[in-house]
């Protein structure tokens, strides 16, 4: 097991929350190697963490452990789990967050609201069921402290998962973020991020957009030119960003400003 | 001693002085473990800080060094200091800051304004008077980097206590925070800290809540419910926090904007 | 080779940006201790961001390795460099930002604008033409992750400046951050940084301040008294800052709003 833990949660930076989180882990492993991915996901919105969370995942070295704390049922009878698919564990509410633990394959079975899907071979969950693993107090309003933290302390010193809690057979998914294709063969995806740089990242994989050209529609506004890059932009246009995601960039602003694009706007690409 | 050092301050993260701080520390102790508890104090806002550091305290290991700095008088007359009850040190300006380092029957003796008390028999106060443990040259402006942050490096490598200079018999405090009793029964707290979601947080003690059902007023606004959990609420109604104190909140919105709550606003609670 | 590297950015904190490139380098190097300077820096703004990282540079033990990356011209042909003047190494993009690397007698060579000046002795910089170095697959939009977080990964492992390109005999520089002397004895300054409190930070040294006193015009206002400390102010005033810069504060205010000062305003300064 790795001694990296991952955070990423809606507390942001402003309050005591993400530093009791850490105080806890480095209580039962001094030895851990803490990184945020963000704390700044918008309070409550699951999906843009799961979306950011995604977008690192990939960069970091297999056993690392990520813990996720967008968890507005907390204290209600929500499940809370660690899952691990054999390249990274997973530790958090089971309210759909965790789905990049799952196969597109089982994510594709979900509706777009989340939806409990079935954790298929190869993949392991257990519910966090077991108070050892817990803090000797568990508040009802902060279990990324009092539950996720301990646990994933524990799985950095090398725990079982089977420890944890009993082995569930399903969990709550998100479908993947992809853009859907229409009878007409137009790529309908959305704006799911919009960055620091006011760039609005979409949906619509890299694998979706049309090799000989892409026209982009985005409220109202229609944009032609496939970039290379953002210094290649001369006004709006669009590229594949950094994630593997079609986005929408403006030369020197904002292109969710200069394009009023808001998070779940539509985007309609076609083939030029 | 432990590795760990938290730092607790109101210098933002866009500046380089948080990280000026850390490269002090590391370049002392290149094992040390840093942790921010949060920088983003209101500028000059010695009680805010207290209590955020405070909420984080339980949460870390016995002998962490906490080094807090929210110091408008740095350069002047004020005293620098170490304390250390027995559990953990505390570096930082002797404004009040550091009362957490002791227990509230001495904090009980303060005015709301801070004001001098005797250091109890079991914890031990030293002034920063020995400048082998500051940098070669110490600013005006930055004790942070130039004090505070040479003297946690040495503390987290064994220096003992007594070595950065002479032992103080008083330091200045701040009542603890909790919420003050009328004659009639009234429970009368304030508004202590707004966090990310909106939730006002008051200096209201779990243990000062009656058990048998409360009533809150704030700004003409009447609260009649103790929730569970934030995913009970309908509407708006109170708490217990995970640090221990009544907050108020509301359903799916800012409970600061909703029943427009400040910093300071005077909070009541009647046995119900 | 230290295992100290720092980060500094225009990433912000609230995208996956700054985590992927910690997990690229944890990755390859898990013993490796990350410090951000600073992720705030205004998008493209290179130069704050040199300020900076110059402020907080000097705090860094000898061998630390400093990533940057403000850089506006990625996957454009702007060249990536590694440069060593022998007490640290700096990586990033060759569009002045490594200037830090460099002595002032360098750098005085260069215009505001940037250009390209030469390496001296005693200075190594390498293009990061070596792609074993980089990530297998290298995005046209985010070098930071894909090139310049494994490049400071394996640097930190020890791998020789020379392993990773071609070496350069120029790289592109900043003048230093300095007043200009005009004929009539004036000090011609701006304000090239607001810092969280609201002081306004001036290109004005210390050692550029006539010792017997100083007036400072900035937007029309006079000041003339110069501070030891924030705490001596009353009204507004200067003060030699923690950089060793003039900055212009005010008492119990934010200076950048009570005189209305903005990035860039010039400053002039002229002995009492």
């Amino acid at each position: 097991m790795s001694r990296i833990v991952t955070l990423t949660s809606d507390f942001g930076l402003a309050d005591h929350y993400v530093a009791s989180v850490k105080g806890v882990i480095l209580s039962l492993n001094p030895g851990a190697t803490i990184v945020d991915i963000t704390h700044d996901v918008s309070p409550h919105r699951v999906k843009q963490g799961l979306f950011l969370l995604e977008c690192a995942l990939p960069y970091f070295p297999p056993g690392t452990i990520h813990v996720a704390v967008i968890d507005p049922g907390v204290g209600s009878d929500r499940r809370a789990l660690v899952v691990s698919n054999g390249t990274a564990v997973f530790v958090g509410p089971d309210n759909g967050l965790l789905s990049c633990a799952l196969p597109d394959s089982c994510r594709d079975l979900a509706s777009e609201a989340g939806e409990p899907v079935e954790v298929p071979a190869g993949i392991d969950a257990s519910i966090l069921s077991d108070s050892r693993f817990h803090r000797p107090s568990v508040s009802r309003t902060f279990h990324g402290r009092d539950i996720f933290a301990p646990v994933a302390a524990h799985l950095s010193l090398g725990v079982p998962l089977a420890d944890f809690g009993s082995k569930t057979d399903f969990m709550i998914a998100f479908p993947p973020f992809r853009a859907s294709l229409a009878d007409d063969g137009t790529i309908v995806g959305e704006a799911i991020h919009i960055d620091r740089f006011g760039n609005a990242i979409t949906t619509i994989r890299a694998d979706q957009v049309p090799s000989g050209g892409v026209t982009v529609e985005v409220n109202g506004h229609r944009l032609e030119r496939l970039a290379r890059t953002y210094s290649d932009l001369q006004g709006s246009g669009v590229l594949i960003g950094s994630a593997g995601f079609l986005e929408i960039a403006t030369a020197e602003r904002r292109a969710a400003d200069a394009l009023d694009v808001k998070l779940g706007d539509q985007v309609v690409a076609r083939a030029a």
